[in-house]
């Protein structure tokens, strides 16, 4: 264990034993501080929206085909023509060293070992350049909380561009934090500096709440926002956060190279729809114009099946690999990821789907 | 604490720190004799209804917008021409004596120090000018429960007007007492009088349990009433407690300047719907011909946000405000609304919206 | 206490408080003896359609009309022109011995207290003369187990008729016993003769469970079985336990002169719809050509509400009459249905109806 | 008890005293060890398909016929030819010796007294040949996980047809193991070996999991394999494991001359409908051209029921089965579904059917 700023993070470095994502939560439990734990694993107001995204994916079901003739699945697929050996990837999450002393860097080596990409976080523990650097040349996406200052917008994007970032994730849907009562009840400070603020102001993040950091961000983002981000960048640019087919369309008509379907792990606005009850319709609406990444709920093999059949083309995930990497650190973030391709894989097998276009036109039925 | 016919009274002057509203229940009944929470928090039979009343906003969900270039959300609005901070006001609530010793006064003066409206009930602990006065020129509104004995009605009505009541909220749904077993259980007997009917009988509403109270009053109300009424205090008459479309014409027809959907907090009619599930139609058919005022069952900002972009103008609570005023009196019922409306802020931003108007027009969809 | 074959009865007469009718289980379960309770207040296998029945009723709800210019509503009404104070009767209930020393005597005296009916079971404890001497001139009905033997079907029919039976309900959803778990957890054998079987074998029931009672009982029943128990007695005869609109026309074809919806209190077919979920289906094929009686789940005034408001002329109930029996004898049952006839007043105040026909034109929604 | 490889079996010989199969459940788990009985309870993931089994009969409900002029309901039926006293036979289920030392012996010894039809697994602890011996000659199916190996194939195919099995079950729904945590936790390996493996490889099965004995199994099956074992054994073949409408016009079209809809009890995918929920579809589709097979989550009588009111001609079931052996040996088998068949007449009585062809048609509502 390592004591930083009173704060105890977590030096595992090992594989682990799976027996399922959502087990991992209680075992994360017992080496995440109190405050860190709250944060990672809490939702907005009284989390019935966290709830719904994942219980939402019992509302349709996988019809299993036999006869198939199919053995052996395949899962590798790509996006914006980056090989992926899993149609799984990580969504962007905050501050990793509150789950373990390596952090994102840790996250940067698992999920390079599994082939797939990571997204990086504008608030992460580590910085864009070292947490690329760990990476050592696998795939990583940026996230950009915009911020009020494009000085420091630009920055960051510069930084991503720079070491390699293949696309950057534009959050939409945190304009300001949303009410999260874990953070309130704890009375969660970051303990840590985040590295990507900190190059603009010494110790910045460290000793705030979520609410004071998100005070810096930008409340007000418009669809110019996404030509501008394309301009500095000339990488792809996605939406995070969409929920709605209108929203889909006004994202990609300015000029969004792909749409993420995700209401922020149940952390934003509560009381809105579960992220997969909205996928499909947002699915339609994209029409295939652009990829369509989702998360929001995602703990099953059967639940990546299920959003690969209603429209999406990656999935993400967050909690379970900072959990994995509380519990292992680079290897538990490997084991994380490749537990959850061997569950779909069995998924894949018993419905009869031989790779991931199968898997796109499998038909769902509702309850 | 203040001990009055055995009964003991709250004392607190405080702002509190609030987690949620939900959360205020079990605080407040710590310090509430179990009689008056009995009656403050208790339903009638069952209280399928009132349970009902909360659970069902999870029936429909807010589809957050992103891109919407918008900040700040303002909920400033007004209604009858008068402006307001915000569209959430007090429900009228009776004998608030059993919940603070300065009761209804402590009430107006946290509701004054919002800017919002307070409703003052016929069968309040204190006078009709006493809680205006301790109002200090904010704008109230007063509730009649209609007494057989129109002498004794004009009396209230007349006061109301002389203080500056800026409208008549007719309660409707209340023509007998609803069956309430906790007032059984507990053998309640209101410890203390109720002012506005001292006057006409030394002692009144003391000692007394609410079916013996709701006795006196008119079991027969006709939509001539309205009218009647009106002639009386030239002021605009919201009739209270309107759960039907038919209902809503009828008030209407009879001269209504508004419309109050309410199933009076699950305490009147069990087995009745929930007053979110019909609000929806009862707008509709009203229309905007007056303004819609809508409660029981909001305890969340995205309860307003469902309930105004379901057709309501304005809405209102009352058992949350009451554990405020005990658990912190007039600071407390400040802090409790407050609270309310800066979840509710959040919920705007997050759902794209940055006016009441926007909100209004807000699309939510069914789970 | 009354000691008899080592099976305990009460003895209680007098009149009870009552919360309200579902709390009455707790309380007789303290006192009617294992075996006895298990017999009355069990269903058939793992009793779904046993608890469906009254949560079924959730499954509608009232819309309450205020502005309706009513008060004092009246709960009169008729069947086969008999006036009764309510619309609430018993349901035939066997063996009411287990219950109280005076067994179905009691029953009487507090059903014809309230003015409403009683109905008879052939497997009552007490004899039917002595039951309707009990009742003293109130009105009766009798219903039939029909046997194999009609020589036994006939001298039932014939003391009911001598005696002052009103009606006969033919049970035929009881054709052979439902599999009741808890006789068989229990070892339920019947203490106590039956009095109508006794005139034929002496000590008939006692010690023998349900299903060999049943044994002795028709499987075959026809259609043609109702015009013979007309030709026999003369008197309206009523199908109990129809559940579906095609046995209501098959009924009605026969000459049945009233349609009784049942599900024998959950204790028959298991797996079956709750009975209020098929009322308003067959009360619209019946189309007010007989009367519709309605039984099953009935617990609250809301429910009698539903009930008629439904398509039923008549409702009524028997478990928590067994139970007002146990705990108070005569005054027991009289405080029962008195309290449930009260409840259902102040709903149809509160729903806007003065009247039983008012009741029966009222509308309700679906959640 | 029997000590083998330090499992203990057990010798239990004996007729049961059943209250309902559900509960036999908690019996058995006191006496089969812990690893035996979490593979044979246990399904797949989190077992939401498991659970929904069962749950789904609840969606539909039986309309009771009265007046029906019915009695003594008949259960006999046929299938392939052969006469059968009830519509109810067992799934083929692996390893028995887990449950009993007797194994597979015992249950085609109480299987033959009952008078239908036993279903041999290949995975089975006695051999095709000791078992048919110990049903002494009454019919047998045997079900068929297909082989990469076309030599243990037909060797076990031309066994099964020597010793007289009546059809092949061409199990589908399996070519590879679904993710039954509750292995996972025991770290179950199989402590006994399976008899028809053995003859290819001494021990074989012994010590193995089930993904190990899975492995050699085949995982391409296609619609060729069904006419490849019709030709190898002149059978009938019946293809298990079939949830959708395509698919059994597949396998008729292959030439299968039944269809098995199964979910193979939640073992296999988690995440796809509850077998109930896609019967009455697939008999649809498949029209009365070939029998319909129906297994998973029969409990009670009104499964029985509901299942072949919405198509199925016969119904299967195994956890029950192999409880019954583990607490009574083959008595305990017959006792199981006995009480099954006994419950299933109750509920034919009353909901007026006398034969199987009326339960057929019998009409089920939605709730």
């Amino acid at each position: 264990m390592t004591e930083i700023n009173g704060y105890t993070q977590s030096d595992n470095e090992k594989e682990l034993h799976i027996l399922n994502l959502p087990s991992l939560e209680a075992e994360a439990k017992k080496i995440i501080p109190t405050g860190g734990f709250g944060y990672i694993s809490g939702g907005s107001e009284d989390e019935w929206t966290l709830n719904e995204n994942t219980k939402a994916f019992n509302n349709v079901q996988i019809v299993p085909r036999v006869l198939s003739d199919i053995d052996d699945p395949q899962t590798d697929t790509s996006i914006f023509g980056i090989d992926l050996t899993m149609p799984i990837i990580t969504s962007p999450s905050a501050a990793q060293g509150l789950a373990h002393s390596q952090a994102e860097k840790d996250t940067a080596r698992g999920i390079a070992k599994a082939g797939t990409i990571m997204s990086q976080s504008t608030y992460a523990s580590t910085s864009i350049a070292d947490t690329a650097e760990a990476g050592n040349g696998a795939p990583q996406f940026f996230q950009l909380y915009m911020s009020k200052d494009w000085t420091f917008n630009e920055s960051l994007l510069n930084e991503a561009k720079r070491v390699g970032a293949k696309a950057i994730l534009l959050t939409a849907d945190a304009t300001v934090d949303g009410y999260r009562e874990s953070d309130i009840i704890n009375n969660f400070q970051f303990p840590l500096p985040m590295a990507n603020l900190e190059k603009f102001s010494s110790g910045a993040g460290k000793g705030k709440g979520i609410g004071e950091i998100y005070a810096a961000a930008a409340q007000k983002i418009s669809p110019d926002d996404v030509q501008r981000i394309k301009d500095i960048t000339g990488l792809p640019v996605v939406v995070k956060g969409v929920q709605s087919p209108e929203d889909a369309l006004i994202a990609i008509g300015a000029g969004a190279d792909g749409v993420y379907v995700s209401n922020h792990g149940g952390r934003q606005l509560n009381g809105g729809p579960a992220s997969f009850d909205v996928l499909a319709d947002v699915a339609k609406a994209v029409n295939h114009k652009v990829p369509v990444i989702f998360d929001s709920g995602i703990r099953r093999g059967s639940h990546v099946f299920k959003a690969l059949a209603s429209g999406a083309d990656i999935v993400a995930l967050a909690r379970p690999i900072i959990y994995g990497l509380a519990l292992g650190g680079a290897d538990g973030v490997y084991s994380v990821i490749e537990h959850l391709n061997n569950e779909f894989k069995t998924v894949m097998q018993l419905a009869g789907t031989k790779t991931i276009d199968d898997v796109k036109h499998a038909k769902l039925i509702k309850k």
